[in-house]
């Protein structure tokens, strides 16, 4: 474990609550909240993993500044493996920010987003693709999306890259034997014997992992959702229908004006990230606003499209001109208003969308919402998963690292199997160990891992 | 102390942080939380103010949830008084729902807003001023507003009201004795003597504390402050100016529209309330916007008005009309722009402003802002008051009851004076000893402290 100087920073999220935490680790956390806590004992004579009344006192001006309570959690059973201390108060932002201020002017230094973390990543507690995990896990907007994070932080992702690690490990024990004694043939035999069937085993495993990250992604990022149809075929009933119906987070986008709003909404655990919603439920129609080809560009970001046609009306140009823009995406067609006479001729429909799910609502009387959910939720996830093991790959680094893996090794097989010398496929193999460490931040550079670090929250 | 059901919450802000925290209070707080609680050894077991370091896993699908740090506190030392459990997590929203809803299920109740304090104060560990000041404490934008209302946190107002109670008791003792030996025209004497001293005190005591009310008052909701003067002297620039210097606080008012802002800016202790900045900003002007009638009526409520003139333009009819509106609220006339050419005749508006305090600032170069700030800190605190005793009187329910008490006790002076009977006499004391104890929830009714907790932040 390495000396690092001791960090500082508000571990709450801001905000009037009831409770407010900042939070110091490293080797003088202990000794700087004992220089502005009086109780009933000082915190260097405490036991580890107890927490302790008392009150935040300057001590310059005597002053008492907070009524506390104090963790005090000693190396190495903590979260960053450091000593940590962690004074709990009254929840005030103007106390909480001056007990901070009083742990710096005593001699913590103000955390960086992410640090704590990080420690816990240098000091060997987890490795890099957990850390990630415990980010992805605080945002995480479904329980699902949760699950995988809550796995992967507990190492089941780690611990496959691990096997694999070592797996090539093996190989290359193999290979090295094969280079050292190249005189004898039956070793090159058993060699390639070994190499082709533990690669190609490594390369299943990979792509296991690699078919999970499609879903793993959209259950992190959330599925980006569209809603298109021509003018007052019900988009934004479906819009309140679908909120109303589910759990709905809002978020807003940073940088951006307040316009530009994303909302989360839970449908049977698919996180549907429905963009822009401001914008559809203001302007009624995508295409008309931005053009076709436009649109045709910004449909093809989204990951689903519900396309909306009207039950009341015939099938009309525009209905054609928007099934033309869309007709390569994943889309669910939804014809609405079930509810009024019949105008739209559902054989046209059908022989238009080809294979294109169809669902027939009425947003009116709130009829077929479950039948488009179960559709969304089998489109991407093939039917219900909640008994699944959740070892999914989400992260798009590690999707990314995955999919080269998956290339170096099938480059050390393709070299093994035309008989090309074992120090070429020696570096094949390597590369890929390299590659999958990576992963778990055992040969991530420091820049990487500084800018991983960067985006967590701050105090965390 | 009352044995009630287990109450639980989240205590930690809604948001994304490093840190959220569930709370339990009551009986069942341990055994609730040992349902979903793995770790070493059971929460049962552990001793009290101990860390614990597991997890949660759900009882029925035995899904491992979170990875938590659980903090056991036992009664009676406790916040409450009674068992508490802190379940300490990843501040993820989602699993800081999912927690708090197994709780739920596993036999705890969502907590009021304020249940945690009321519980303190219904188990006795501190009385209602006391959870008030707790409240106040959360909510205060300057630290000398946090100084007093931690003052009150720790009993200062709650000591010197049961001081004057128990005077009160003297003489109510002594005026029993009176009546039940009328026969004695020396004890009536005596009677009449303590009873005029010790009334003669204690509304010494109550006029002393009221004195601090004003001051108090503004200290906890600060000073609305609103800033006037024709088109282009700078006000925007001043207000810009006011709130870099200083540290703001922006605050959304509930109910309203986002427009509808308070800015706090702590002015050397002194917290000014920006009142609908958004609209000064954009109207340049509140007399023309809202006319001279409604305008004098909003100057009116305000604390404290900053009259902008220009320096480098002569006295207008429209600065003069806008004098009349203020002329008897509490203002500071500003003469801005005194880096350009003097057109201002001063000795002209000293004659117009009288006795009303004038400084003389260039917002562009940032001169004269100091002098503001000071001019504004002792307009209402008459200078420094760093050092003094921080025991204000701050919340407009006890500056209400103490003007009840000071009213009755009076009654009860002028009644001993003009030789009233004794037994009418006691009935103003009576009253007095139970208006003070409203203040400290002695003689409080069950309406009023729910009332009053009812407007706590959730989970505190």
């Amino acid at each position: 474990m390495m000396d690092l100087d001791t960090i500082t920073s508000i571990s709450t999220p801001m905000g009037e609550g009831a409770i407010g935490i900042v939070r110091l680790s490293g080797v003088d956390a202990v000794n700087i909240a004992d220089k502005l806590y009086k109780g009933k004992e000082s915190l260097e004579a405490v036991a580890s993993h107890t927490i302790n009344y008392g009150h935040i006192v300057d001590p310059e001006s005597n002053e008492v500044v907070e009524e506390v309570m104090v963790s005090v959690l000693r190396a190495p059973k903590t979260f960053t493996r450091e000593d940590i201390v962690e004074i709990n108060c009254h929840g005030g932002i103007l106390t909480i920010n001056r007990i901070l201020e009083l742990t710096m002017t005593h001699g913590a230094r103000m955390a960086e987003p992410g640090e704590y973390t990080k420690r816990a990543f240098l000091n060997g507690r987890i490795d890099l693709s957990q850390a990630e995990a415990v980010m992805d896990f605080i945002r995480s907007k479904t329980d699902r999306a949760s699950k995988v994070a809550m796995n992967q932080i507990e190492g089941r992702l780690s611990d496959m890259i691990k096997r694999q690690r070592q797996s090539i490990l093996e190989i290359l024990a193999q290979v090295e034997v094969n280079i050292d004694y190249p005189e004898y043939d039956d070793v090159e035999d058993a060699t390639t014997e070994v190499l082709l069937t533990k690669s190609n085993e490594i390369k299943a495993d990979i792509n296991k992992l690699l078919d999970t990250g499609t879903q793993g992604k959209i259950m992190r990022e959330g599925l980006s959702t569209v809603i298109v149809g021509k003018p007052n075929v019900g988009k934004s009933s479906m819009l309140n229908n679908l909120i109303q119906d589910n759990k709905a987070i809002v978020t807003e986008v940073p940088g951006t004006t307040r316009d530009t709003l994303e909302e989360y909404v839970n449908v049977r655990g698919v996180p549907l990230r429905l963009v822009d919603t401001a914008g559809i439920r203001e302007t009624e129609d995508i295409v008309e606003r931005i053009g076709v080809e436009r649109s045709r560009k910004a449909l093809g970001e989204a990951d689903l499209i519900l396309f909306v046609l009207n039950y009341n009306e015939r099938l009309t140009e525009e209905d054609r001109k928007l099934y033309e823009v869309i007709k390569n995406e994943d889309a669910i067609v939804i014809v609405n208003k079930m509810d009024l006479e019949k105008q739209l001729d559902l054989e046209e429909v059908k022989s238009m969308i080809g294979d294109m799910p169809l669902i027939q609502t009425s947003m009116l009387k709130q009829e077929g919402i479950d039948q488009l959910e179960i559709q969304i939720r089998d489109l991407f996830f093939g039917g219900d998963v909640q008994n699944q093991d959740m070892t999914y790959v989400s992260n798009s680094r590690h999707i990314s690292l995955l999919k080269q893996a998956r290339n170096t090794i099938q480059d050390a097989i393709d070299a093994a199997e035309s008989g090309i010398p074992m120090d070429m496929v020696q570096i094949d193999l390597t590369r890929t160990w390299e590659i999958l460490g990576e992963i778990i931040g055992e040969s991530a550079s420091d820049a990487l891992i500084d800018q991983l670090f960067s985006q967590f929250c701050l105090g965390k």
